[in-house]
């Protein structure tokens, strides 16, 4: 046997999985005369063999198994490529691999977020690889800059549109002016949203990604839990509108940054709603694409632009990630993150920024003085505000200044308190104007 | 001596390089704490030691030489980091360390774009690092996911605004309404251009970058002078205006694609003003940013944007790569793309796309017949033609159907000798809109 014959391992499938035996069938010739390296899926664990086999009827049916933990064990397999999803059985496979000294290849974020450290911690102490391009923003080579590319340079910020679902919903609200319901609706024919959205307007997804983001960013350990979330479901066409003709655009983001205080042991990480400047780079990532801005010290701003999910694109980043696995393990060399430092997570009420409000208040004398004391008298600056009649009530539209989170929380309480008061709309933070 | 340091020896130390020992001073803590390494900084080849030792302190004056066949030989030297820029001696230098089995970081765009095969081969015969992160679009982590991450894609097309100052006085030009004149000199007051802008302005330096792309995105030997090259110099404030009233924006763009007919064997790689529609991701890269966009077949489009030049942005590209071959250096592996393949040169002749074209007309009847007779009898079809009165003249205004450069070339010859062409304004291609 040639040594550079390299066999794979798949564990999963579905999309992602087809679309990888394709495009290694498509590829072989031309990675084979770039690195030598002849990649062979030996083995295909799925749950239902005939309709897998059925699906992809360029492999053999007897590749097809339905005992994933053979094909991990199987001396035949080199390296395993997880791409089944879900934390079980994924996270024994994954960590039978590495005890059996054999690099794995993962697109599951979800498994990451949430058992990262013990499975890079196993990777490294097995000495193999333990690669994940495809675990976040899809077909975006965005891992491998940040973790290698980028290990040198002192990153201050990484914030990214890395859920295209909610993307899709906010461009469409924005350009077309449709709503929230009809846009996720339209999201959930084209097949970018799930029959249930939660995850991704919910901003659950988004957080798994952030945690990763964090984790490689900066080289320590961020579980999903200590994600501050918050989803996209509050955004109305009205807040849409308003940020349009302030010069703003509204998009989730994935934001994980250090405490300028002190950066590498105070890491802040979040997902919310942002107003952008219509000019930042992330503005104009439209519909379902992802993007990941970071911000370098001696870099400067960076930014990574790409399709976030999808078959073709995740399976494109695995393959590269498969491809460094087989070399590495053919030179006896590896690049796992190792056992990631613990970090502080800077609690949300730190958070310094600007704020974008919506108040609905009875229309009345008094009633803007009485509004505007609930801001001053928490110490929130008010930058801009605009009011709309509506009838016997009014909308208020604020922007204030930097502001601390906790001060803008109670600004919040105290307005809540007021007769005037009839509700609290959207509050969504300004990024990339902070103090 | 622990093996984990390395020396390093660097050759030139202008703005990179000075940016570089700051940087690597900063940072060499956390490097080491995540790599285990030592990056040491143990001789340095300027022109004038005096100047050199002066505007660095934190090197000890006896680093600085201006020997640097010295720097090379000296066995404390691991590592040779090339920041000298121009031709000679630099290809001698880094010639002599890859022999001497010393791999080499280099942020010279012009050695690797006329000499890039030499290098490439012998850094494969000495099997140690060549790498270039910096000598393309700056402080943008480009390199490496194109020659690792995407080693597996099937990359169609590499776009690129990669000459910072040509993007600002377009980007001056289209947003504040100045001419080529005053944009010119504003980029000169603020640094972005030379004294003499002919390199930025006339398109060679997007020509070398365009080069190296697409020696990396396809793995072939393409020379400078393969470029088909033209640069921003006869782009009129009148040719923005209308490329912004029609739903476009201008960039200087570096192409390099396949031809589908025959991907891999053909490339054609040119460099030009076009016109892009104002939602492509390109549209939106501002002032003296940097951005290429890639087109893969499995991964569909990725772009990657940021700082194209500077000190700071340019030693971290330099620091990635220094770090990278350092650790390879101790693993025992290298990553150079080794003996390029040869490549034919697709002629632009061959070119099919669209065309904006300006043509100044005498107003009297019966000409816009003849004009339009013109590209009729050379197959090129009209998809649109604004005519705008000026005095005893008429300013027309065309955008062709998608057409073949040759027959383009062919009406614009038959256009300048008819008597009622008064002149052949700006001729511009359409860039994403191509058949």
């Amino acid at each position: 046997m040639n040594d550079d014959v390299v066999g794979i391992g798949l564990l999963g499938c579905g999309t992602v999985g087809g679309a990888l035996v394709e495009l290694l069938a498509a590829e072989s010739a031309t990675i084979a005369a770039r690195t030598g390296l002849t990649l062979e899926i030996r083995r295909v664990a799925v749950r239902d063999v005939a309709a897998a086999a059925a699906r992809v009827p360029s492999l053999d049916r007897s590749v097809f198994t339905n005992d994933a933990a053979a094909v991990v064990a199987d001396p035949a397999i080199d390296v395993v490529v997880e791409v089944m999803g879900g934390i079980d059985p994924a996270r024994e496979l994954v960590l039978a691999a590495l005890a059996a000294h054999k690099p794995v290849v993962t697109a599951n974020k979800a498994l990451l977020a949430s058992h990262g450290p013990e499975l890079h911690a196993a990777a490294a102490a097995a000495r193999v690889d333990l690669l994940f391009e495809a675990a976040v923003a899809g077909g975006i080579p965005l891992v491998r800059p940040l973790r290698e590319s980028l290990l040198g340079e002192p990153i201050r910020r990484v914030m990214g549109i890395v859920n295209g679902t909610t993307n899709y919903i906010l461009t469409r609200m924005a350009e077309q002016g449709v709503s929230y319901d009809e846009a996720l609706v339209e999201a959930q024919e084209l097949g970018y949203a799930e029959a249930d959205p939660t995850a991704d307007v919910g901003g659950a997804d988004a957080a798994a990604k952030a945690a990763i983001l964090a984790t490689i960013a900066f080289g320590v350990d961020v579980h999903v839990d200590d994600v501050a979330t918050e989803g996209i479901t509050g955004i109305s066409a009205a807040d849409i509108a308003f940020a349009h003709r302030n010069g703003y655009v509204v998009k989730l983001l994935a934001i994980a940054e250090t405490d300028p205080g002190d950066p590498g042991r105070r890491v802040a990480v979040r997902v919310h709603p942002a107003l952008i400047d219509h000019d930042h780079p992330l503005a104009s990532v439209r519909l379902s694409f992802n993007a990941v801005f970071v911000e370098g010290e001696a870099v400067g701003q960076l930014m990574f632009y790409g399709p976030g999910a999808g078959g073709g694109p995740t399976a494109s980043a695995v393959l590269g990630d498969l491809i460094d696995a087989a070399s590495n393990r053919l030179q006896g060399s590896s690049a796992s993150l190792g056992v990631l430092a613990p970090v502080e997570i800077v609690p949300l009420d730190e958070l310094r920024c600007g704020y974008y409000l919506n108040v609905q208040v009875t229309d009345e004398p008094g009633v803007l003085a009485a509004v505007a004391g609930a801001f001053g008298s928490n110490g929130v600056s008010i930058r801009s505000m605009v009011q709309e009649g509506q009838g016997d009530a009014a909308g208020l539209a604020f922007i204030t200044h930097v502001a601390r989170e906790s001060d803008l929380r109670a600004t919040i309480a105290e307005l809540d308190g007021l007769d005037a008061v009839r509700r609290i709309g959207s509050v969504i933070r300004l990024v990339g104007e902070e103090s």
